[in-house]
């Protein structure tokens, strides 16, 4: 029997190890917790700095005790609800840590199919067991096609891995995130231990502001600005950000001689690229001259994400090229992207390239498209 | 905006143990908590030593600023499974503190609806702002029939709410609780504050053995004996404490003349009473000369909840009678039950009383019945 | 092997009306099905027309074979909310008939815990295997403590089991059912058979109106009006007529000598009781002299259920008067109540009828509570 | 006001009221409901025979009138347990017809989300809005890469929905269908109208037999073997169809020379793709000298979905030569498949890449993987 108030439970004092307390435990998103190896053989090693990820196991013990509640019915459940007629729901461990901000409610829970989860108003923001896909996906391809990235400007990205996989970027010499909402940003930098390190690298500029008066106000131009905003939301206040105008006005001018644009751009599924993923690659097709729109299946999204990709340079690399520049510049291996997966996640299926060709909706502030809750989401 | 990881999460500071709560707090089930008064105008002032109790707020605090979840879909649920078609789902702030024993899974949880509450095996114990209903029920009639009521034994009850209320009777000397399983006693121990007191009262003495050895290893007898098992679960091991040979061969023989036996009885609703609750009145009806079966709603229980007391000694008090007993004997105040609410409990519906009545079976070895996983339950 | 698109679904060849079912099956809520004796030993016989009810059979058959979802998973789910933190699913069978109206949406669904069940926006009406405890405690106390009533007026009771139930009293000569909504009105009279025989009773007269208007066009009086309204509830129609002035002005001047108002008055639960019994309790005590609150658990609601009944005259029989009142007066042997069993059900436990004592509240037009979606409900 | 029974409900012919039932409703597997098109601008048209589907709507009707449960919380629900830790839920407009067979449970529900879909044992199997994404991967590339299939075998598919894809291929001269389970054959036929063309086409042969047992003891040879049976599961019939000895002495002794096999092999994302997927690849390679495998995301399976296909002749074609085959082939338009798109589901993303290639594990009879209840199932 093992009272679990210390293994899963709460912190003390001088707790170090896996405690959720505080005190003085130092390392690990996961909370210092070794983990067993996920059982699909994939080794997560940026997410856990260093240790492996539990997938399916409670606590990332190795039980040689049971523990609770294997191999009975589950009775803790986190229920998100994709569409008003659409649910996914989790086992959950535990409700690790909770924080309510002026904007948003904010929750870091620990799942049984996903591990460490971080929640904004009830909707799954990114997983331990598989934010490597969302996050390499949102930052590397734009950083690896241009030639020579110096600097970043990140909108939104307040839980910290967007910064954290650009820094692994060994030629950006600066990063700046700017996130409109102090108490996520402070939430993530205490419990995400995965970003801590990012968190305080030097080259890290942190900035809480709307990130529309912070690029305006700014002097210094980027060679890749990134939109990890939430998506646009009916009520939100992030729809704006995905304007025609935005790009035009605000966007391209602060972008250097080559510079790259890329955000992330809502759901991308065959029956899902409508509400808002053909929208936003048709918005940034009348002011760019190059757009590339991509997608891959993120399993805690229950769907396949896009991302949008644009430049008034061209964007073209081969596989191989690809591959040679990830592993010039980028320190660790990645998990999912390579030369060939980006290649493939940029070649869209036939009903979504159909539909993404005809698609003649552009976004301004009077004709936005919303979409119902659904996944990467929230903050700016 | 405040990170919860102090009010509802974890620990810090010198909060050494498992308390959910902050720096020094060192008492209370509800973790030091304060809170604000039940919406119902109930005060359950028993159950949280002197604190009034919360029910629908999460955290116990006034809040001044919204709390998480506050006027939004709830994403956190308990899901109990009353039967393999029935569902009773709460709404949970936390998971506060989870155990698992060499019998049975056990959990202290947070929920919105019926605040703290125990979960054994995934059926919920007993809730904070209802458990003096079902322990009120089980506990005051056996000792208020008994005309001066000096020992009592408690087959179970590890959770320690039925020794609490026994030893609010100022006649009885000596509690005697005995329950199977340490862990779930050690468990209920540390962290239901509420009972804190009782555990430590040097009336109380606490064993760790099957009620059965234990009661017949013994010489002593009792005034009142009390069950508070589990029900009759299919593959459980308490259906053996609810068979004719054991109240004929093992209770009968411990009672001191004018004894009283009283167990809880399982679903005593319409549609429910007879998967146990009349079998065991019957079961009784074949050992006791006496035997008064009662009800009364339970509503974290989703039901009606029934009793049943029985002796040899005729069992007749007025209304009137019984309140001048609770007030001479009974320490504080009760909450749910005096003269009239007792008799009441004792007047079945029609419907059920005609079921009673016709009531064949008997329990035995061979011819148990059982339930599926309903409310109250658990060790022995 | 059997098709249930038969079975479980719903008529063929010459199978008019609703019947789920088989051949020429033309009587009967449960539609013709012969069924399953409940496993608690209650005969539900005015429910269904002399055929006994399902409660834990799929369908009403006697499997030889096996039935769908027999003995797996439960796949298919009614989920109600009943406050936003809690919720009550039962496993479903079928969805047998749907429907709009202007005011509401409406279903008849066959579930497995509670039989056939009619749900109005969200929220269980009534069930086959429980509406007899609501019904026979909403009409019969109010007509039995009546010396003779010839007249009854009921407000909504669109549903038509309350009109049932008051023509199974011989003495009463008309009744007159006022609902607000003709289209619930119709899907009861085409789905609900069992109450059939009452909807084309020549003693019921059925008038589609608001129940105000057309109480006050009326000329005549009564010696029983009854309240199967909806409860009230925020941005509802019905809680104008919870109000005092609504009793002083209109109900009391339609009222016989020695006529009797009764209502259903929400959920009365210990934990639930103050939500809107205690304060249409207290309501009623400023109108009328002799004010008597009652309460019974409703499984389906998942709560101990309260009505209110009022009257002038003075409210006082003993149980065997009552029995023999019932036994005179009503056609066929009630389920739930006798005398026993009303006298108890008017005698609240000691929380509650401390708290009915206290409460202070009169709902006036301003000053109205409201209740979250619970149980019984709807139109007027 | 409109009574749903029919719209919603299903077959008319001389069915009056509102019954469910059939009588002599004749046409369409959507029960005779044309449907709104569709939101995201795909056409279903084959699904459909004709009729565009609906997607987001509940009864296919164009409503001028609200429709039961608009802009209303959802109260019926599918509940898919994906795993035991992971649920996927359905609002739920429908359980249009429900069967039990020999060996399992199925159904055809009208999701909101979906549309209507099969379920088998609470499984998944196929859904009205996205089905043509699995029958298309599983049956055209293999038709495709072969030279000129004239003849094919299916092991399963009781659906219909993979010899409909077949009979689309003009060269095809001969389909044998073989599945297991006569009762889901037949609850298809009846009630999946898009497939009814299919199963009445002269070239298809249906059998009732084992898939095993069938092919052993015909003597003919087949272009092409597809296996549509349902994953492995622990104690279902199929995954000894899934071992090196059945591919070694089944399948290879009855292709044609070039003759092609191809496998739905279960789950492929990410997290999911080591439970069969690559043991299902590497067996094949043991087998086979040319082994394929690749990928979709299906949304109402909440996953990456993976088929292989395996050959002894030389799997290579280009894109512009498979759009070529596709459009001198196939009648109608593919909605999925291109040539450009097959070639990037057969590439896979690095993480699945590295996994696949170190797989080691080989299914034998003794040494089967398995798969918690997870989509495409079921038969043969």
């Amino acid at each position: 029997f093992s009272i679990k108030g210390n293994g899963i439970g709460n912190g003390n004092g001088h707790c170090n190890g896996y405690s959720n307390g505080h005190g003085h435990c130092i390392n690990g998103y996961s909370n210092g917790i070794s983990a067993s190896v996920s059982s699909n053989g994939v080794s997560h090693l940026p997410y856990s700095n260093g240790n492996t990820v539990h997938h399916s196991n409670s606590n990332g013990h190795i039980h040689t005790s049971p523990s609770f509640g294997d191999g009975r019915r589950r009775c803790f459940w986190y229920e998100e609800e994709i569409e008003d007629d659409l649910r996914w729901c989790f086992a959950l461990n535990r409700i690790l840590h909770t924080g309510v901000s002026e904007y948003q409610d904010i929750a870091l829970i620990d799942t049984r199919p996903f591990g460490k989860a971080l929640v904004i108003d009830g909707k799954m923001q990114s997983t331990e067991v598989d934010e490597f896909i969302y996050h390499e996906s949102l930052v590397h391809p734009a950083l690896v096609y241009h030639s020579q990235p110096k600097s970043a400007f990140i909108m939104g990205g307040g839980e910290g891995s967007t910064a954290r996989e650009i820094l692994r970027h060994k030629c950006v010499k600066k990063v700046v995130m700017c996130d409109i909402d102090k108490e996520v940003v402070d939430f993530c930098k205490k419990y995400l231990v995965v970003n801590r390190e990012a968190f305080s690298n030097s080259r890290l500029e942190l900035v809480i502001n709307d990130a529309r008066t912070e690029l305006q106000s700014r002097q210094e131009r980027f060679d890749v600005i990134i939109g990890d905003l939430a998506d646009p939301v009916e009520g939100g206040p992030c729809y704006q950000l995905y304007t025609k105008s935005f790009y035009e006005l605000v966007i391209k001018p602060k972008l250097n001689h080559q510079g790259i644009f890329v955000t992330q751009a809502g759901p991308a599924g065959v029956l899902t690229h409508t509400q808002v993923f053909s929208s936003i690659y048709n918005t940034l097709r009348q002011v760019f001259k190059h757009v590339m729109p991509y997608s891959a299946h993120v399993p805690s999204f229950a769907d396949t994400w896009g991302w949008v990709m644009a430049s008034d340079h061209p964007l073209t690399l081969e596989a191989g090229e690809i591959d040679d520049r990830i592993k010039q510049r980028i320190k660790g291996e990645l998990q999912f992207l390579d030369g060939q997966t980006f290649l493939v996640a940029a070649t869209l299926n036939k009903s979504v390239r159909k539909s993404l060709s005809k698609e003649t909706h552009v976004y301004t502030e009077e004709t936005a498209r919303f979409i119902h809750g659904h996944g990467k989401a929230s903050y700016q």
